[in-house]
């Protein structure tokens, strides 16, 4: 019964239409290619990436979309040969690394199939048919200007993640942020995007710096590993500690007013998400769908955190 | 009974999916505020906002799409009270212009309205939630690489639009793709995207230039003068003429392998649906979607044009 209310209603939906490339019941399939749930950030694209799997197959009928999570970029390699072999329209992929995949996905799009890369991106770009993608450089602008904006003057500290070109955006717009305000950067070092790192890298700061206004962490695996130093060190000086990417604990936190969490800054899993819908619209839609998508990185303050929260997500 | 079968489908829809901010039964309101169809383009921009409106509340029960049309910007201004007063939750504009519209659009946003800008900014972006745009770049790359590609040595004249950022972005950009090849620019005037302008401009060339080998017309409405110029020329040097946004008779001829007409350029009309679908994916779905989207700028050839091809479109 279901499934026939689903039919009749493709039906009518079709007659509707009588454009061109549209067609509502075509049958697509739509490979999705992931990293596995290695840390947090990519356990929420898992997440993120099955949750809209579902949604998109019951708002398209005639979609079928295969998520495939992948423990390395060798395996993400044969995860795709496995996607074609299942005869896919499309495949969306968040590569491990722009080194292995590169070639591996310019083989999946020589089969003609639609490619829609998400975050990381390929070393040949003419491969892609839809690029998304998170803005890092307005990542560390947004956490400057919040840090100015509350601070107004102080002293900060400031976590790196790992030498990349998405560090070094972060990092440099973080900085031009703070140009011309009262707010300083003591120091900055790298902690690898990692919660331990993190943690010993805070002791060392609070070691050599006897006043702290604020932390930069600038990411939510490192400001646990930072919020735990402080809480070791007793420190009193510190009024709150800013990192980003939206996992879940710590916007639960900014939704429930914890001063010592006051924000955090967007870099959502859920572009998986994104990447999926648009490459649905694609084919279910007339809409252009080519082109690349940069999501904002948002302000993520008590008045909209429950927008970002997802009690579901591992992450 | 129709509408029987689509309750009963929305119903089924949103058992299947417990997640936090997702609910299919909501009910949703977009405006989308455009031009009326005062030439080609925005023609096609009509009509295409018209299709997805009817696609959308077909794929998403609860939502609501009121599309107004307006001839001039005081108009459009005008018409943003209207679609307020009908309680919009979202509001697509693709502005007459950014001096006119820039302050009612904040004006609705002030009313907590999201806010989808398409191609023509805003003069203070951050009004907007989301910006969808043409990659005009792109187009004037794309453009001059299949220039050189195809003739390898020769001399073209190129005419330009008005002039406007999007115009000197496009220019610059097919310059730098020919440099290094052995095609030359011999010419290059204004003729403001209009077919009369073009039909005279072309006429000077011809009567200047007594070898072209091909025309960068850069734009349909400018390409139809310059066919118009060259068959009242009785010219057999010029090889072909490139143009430019995909106007339907223009897509035709490439399908039907005009030689005079071998390629275009996309700058899809179109990019009203896309800015609708991402719309109403921030509403219906979990995905975030709020962002910077830059539609490809896509070579149209004989292999690829029914892809591009809206018979009933009137551009």
């Amino acid at each position: 019964m279901r499934k026939m209310a689903w039919t009749f209603a493709a039906a009518t939906l079709s007659a509707g239409l009588a454009s061109g490339a549209f067609s509502q019941q075509k049958n697509v399939t739509i490979g999705v290619s992931i990293p596995a749930a290695t840390h947090g950030w990519t356990g929420g694209v898992v997440y993120h990436a099955q949750e809209a799997a579902k949604q998109l197959e019951k708002t398209y009928p005639g979609l079928k979309v295969i998520v495939k999570t992948s423990p390395d970029g060798a395996s993400q390699a044969n995860a795709l040969d496995d996607l074609t072999a299942q005869k896919i329209d499309a495949l969306v992929v968040l590569p491990f690394n722009s080194d292995e995949l590169t070639n591996p996905v310019r083989e999946v799009k020589k089969r003609g199939t639609f490619i829609t890369v998400v975050d990381r991106g390929l070393k040949d770009s003419s491969i892609q048919d839809i690029y998304v993608a998170g803005n890092n450089p307005e990542f560390g602008r947004v956490a400057g200007k919040f840090i100015t904006d509350t601070l107004k003057e102080g002293n900060v500290v400031v976590f790196r993640g790992i030498p990349t070109v998405i560090d070094e955006e972060r990092v440099s717009n973080f900085e031009k942020a703070l140009q011309g305000s009262g707010v300083k950067v003591l120091d900055k070092q790298y902690a690898n995007w990692n919660r331990d790192d993190a943690f010993r890298v805070m002791q060392d700061y609070l070691a050599k710096h006897p006043k702290i206004d604020a932390v930069w962490a600038s990411d939510d695996d490192m400001a646990l590993g930072v919020m735990e130093a402080i809480r070791q060190g007793k420190r009193e000086d510190i009024k709150f500690v800013l990192g980003g990417a939206g996992m879940k604990d710590i916007v639960k936190r900014v939704m429930d007013g914890d001063k010592m969490l006051p924000a955090n800054v967007s870099y959502p899993p859920g572009m998986i998400a994104t990447a999926m819908q648009v490459t649905a619209a694609q084919f279910f839609t007339n809409a252009p769908m080519r082109g690349t998508y940069v999501l904002n990185a948002e302000l993520i303050t008590k008045d909209n955190a429950k927008n970002f929260y997802y009690p579901n997500s591992p992450f």
